[in-house]
């Protein structure tokens, strides 16, 4: 487990480099909307979706290179759906991880156009990569699934129903809508495009969606079980929060007894499709398992 | 002129049908973003940048079939930028062509929603040319088009500086920036991803850039002096609202007598250039000579 943090650490640190090298310069009369993005880019996070895509990429052997766009384009999207939840109009939100949030920082109007921006430039990222590959049908599906799971289908579709929802009953098959779309429709993405663009087979590439589909759900139930476990000092933010705001979450709707043997079932789901494939990423399977037990 | 408004109007309503295939169903838990999403997408509007790219992928003998789905993400990019510049934290509108703007109808979270919405079905009905198409590159290169001449260095861009620009005195270099980008991108856009899609070479897509650069600027400083010399009656919205809102155009800049000038010469110029080509779509040149000539 020391080693899996060593790598975790370098891994986090290549997605890092390269996500930088795919940030706007800030110059030009638009200059201000440049360093708005790049302040949200840069405030910190745990890069889990392009690390994903890497790993699942390395899973099939695929030229790492080739999912490089991709990866930035995923931060993006992500990064842009934070700086929108975060306005007055949303969830008002004026910070993030200790910091302003976006709109905060730079105004409501930027704020808007930041998150806008960050769209845009995720296919802009992810449509350069054209200009390098000799797959462009493999590069032409990974753009349609990044559009399919962040629109109204995917992250966007499960933020709506999220907003309507708010301060209303939540049922079951509901808040498994807003879990499988908002959460995990990008994780799902991630997983995906990296094996589509490593050149997956078909059964391959739906076997990595159901585990992607899997890890997404038990990610989010443990997110639950840790918001009444946990203490601040661990998580690092406050706890207790859902039902302070009267949240229905996995917990509330189903007890605590039924939502840590769910992430069990889940888990174990997860890396037993993984054992499955021909094939192996350790350090994959590490991060999944990690991902599903952590404790913040 | 009658035939020519003959087909005009002929060819808007094909323009019409193609964008209603490509607008989601009104249903699932997130309907309300669709209703949304539709409901501003069927507001009206003269359809101009879909118009544009069919008849310039048609004068260069390209596939009609071929640019559909980007006419329909071209559209959709465009209304989705009316959406949010029509929110309280940028212009404030609560009408937009005599109807309430989206935001105004279905709520500010859900005007955010519905212009991210409409952003990424726009690259999703973009993407999904890959599924017919003989020409990958060729895709390839109007997504990466239509993202550029979209994001911060095109129609965002623009926007960005209209916005910080808001009450404060504006340079005639700044005005050119906010005409070329705000405008004029998406105008560009439209053009040369019809011609890429018809196979035109890249000296044929210089011009055709060049002939929209022209165009998109002379149909903006067209709408400056119709704000000035029109009457409510022929124009259909309030005249003398640049004056009123103290608001720098190219006329407040340069005088009436320039503006009308520099309208002349830069339709002159885009004509012109439309005759270098070895190819002739004489509705596509009646077009831009009433988009530019046009009285309201």
């Amino acid at each position: 487990m020391r080693d899996f943090k060593m790598v975790l650490e370098e891994r986090v640190g290549q997605v890092e480099k390269i996500l930088n090298a795919y940030l706007p310069a800030e110059e030009g009369f638009q200059k201000t909307i440049m360093e708005a993005m790049n302040y949200s880019m840069k405030a910190g996070g745990k890069r889990l979706r392009p690390l994903l895509m890497m790993e699942t990429c390395r899973l099939f052997g695929g030229d790492l290179k080739e999912v490089e766009p991709f990866m930035a384009a995923m931060e993006m999207i992500h990064t842009s759906s934070l700086i929108h939840d975060d306005l007055p109009c949303m969830d008002n939100d004026e910070y993030r991880r200790g910091k302003k949030s976006t709109w905060a920082r730079y105004g409501e109007d930027m704020g808007v156009l930041a998150g806008d921006g960050l769209i845009v430039e995720a296919f802009s990222a992810a449509a350069g990569a054209f200009g390098a590959t000799k797959h462009p049908y493999r590069v032409g599906e990974a753009i349609r699934i990044l559009a399919e799971k962040t629109g109204i289908y995917g992250m966007i579709g499960g933020q709506v129903v999220d907003v309507e929802l708010t301060n209303q009953p939540v049922s079951a098959d509901h808040l498994d809508f807003i879990y499988r779309l908002k959460t995990g429709a990008l994780l799902q993405a991630s997983m995906v495009i990296g094996a589509v663009l490593a050149g997956a087979d078909e059964k391959e590439c739906g076997i990595i969606s159901r585990i992607a589909q899997n890890v997404g759900l038990a990610f989010q139930i443990q997110d639950d079980i840790l918001d009444v476990t946990s203490s601040q000092e661990v998580l690092g933010k406050p706890v207790g929060s859902d039902e302070k705001n009267c949240k229905t979450t996995y917990v509330t709707l189903n007890g605590m007894e039924q939502a840590k043997s769910e992430v069990q079932a889940l888990s174990q789901a997860a890396v037993e499709e993984l054992h499955s494939l021909n094939r192996r990423n350790e350090f994959l399977e590490q991060l999944i398992t990690m991902l599903i037990t952590r404790e913040k």
